[in-house]
């Protein structure tokens, strides 16, 4: 009975998008361990740009000095 | 110092319903294993339920296809 | 299909104790919000003493100073 | 850069079926939101019997229960 | 590549602050442990107040209280 | 009372930096919301090579291709 959280950035992800990634992570799970898909649980997180940090600055930030260098 | 994550998924729960699940799970720890409910935190996330998926699907069509089997 | 995350710290708990925690986490979900318990999962996570921080120090080192205060 | 965190009881899980499932969440988000693989972390946790709950009861209790009825 | 993740109440945190909190954090992981700040993951969750319970109660009932009394 | 939780891998992380990884995120959170220490959880989860996968790889393979080309 897995359970498994994936956090992502908001950046326009649609339902079928999402649908497709629990599909695929519940598929995952029953071929590598057999896992019973009926007890495995995919919670999606979508987290604002601003509330996401790498590289010591929020997401945006750290894109927008990438793309300038 | 115990902390308490319940995930539910998002479905008209209401503030009051709320207080009952947080004082229920810090009375339980209190009792059970003598946890300070001063120093309990219980942090609920409601998750839409787009986002969470159960047997390879998101909540609300895993439910509608077990209502029409 | 709730998932509940119970952090402790590791100091003797025993397994009669977590029955009783995931029993009661569930029954109170399942009392307060009408979930079914065989979609409800509990994960308890002990946490070693040094790995839980409170007041900016580690418990033992924090318990220590109030105690001899 | 998705952070995902797979939960699983911990039942003789190889290093490779660990490996097996690093690769295929790094995929599917490869895939289906093309995300860098460079930034996508994967963090499994196994989680012992004892401390896993469904059904009001621990995992190993549960199975009992299910398999004699 | 360390992942952190900050939860804190939702009061009128503003987007400089938690550049602050990830800035803060990076850079205390690459200096007590040497981590990549590239590979450094920094998610700050704001829970809202009638999510987050402590001493039994959800944090505005629990802080109403302690100012009048 | 902010919660927070620090994800490492496993790699000779001494109690000495922990205690500092402690106190200096607490300290943080003081410093930049004005959060009471005293309700300020910290736990750190060290994570086992094995355990924690990036770009796709265990991350002792991922870093064993990246030094060999």
């Amino acid at each position: 009975m897995p359970y498994v959280n994936v956090k992502i950035t908001r950046e326009d992800v649609t339902p079928d998008q999402k649908a497709e990634i629990i599909a695929g992570v519940t598929d995952l799970l029953a071929r590598v361990l057999a896992k019973d898909p009926a007890a495995t649980f995919v919670v999606i997180d979508e987290v604002a740009l601003e509330d996401w940090g790498v590289g010591g600055l929020p997401v945006h930030e750290y894109r927008r000095r990438r793309s300038t260098t």
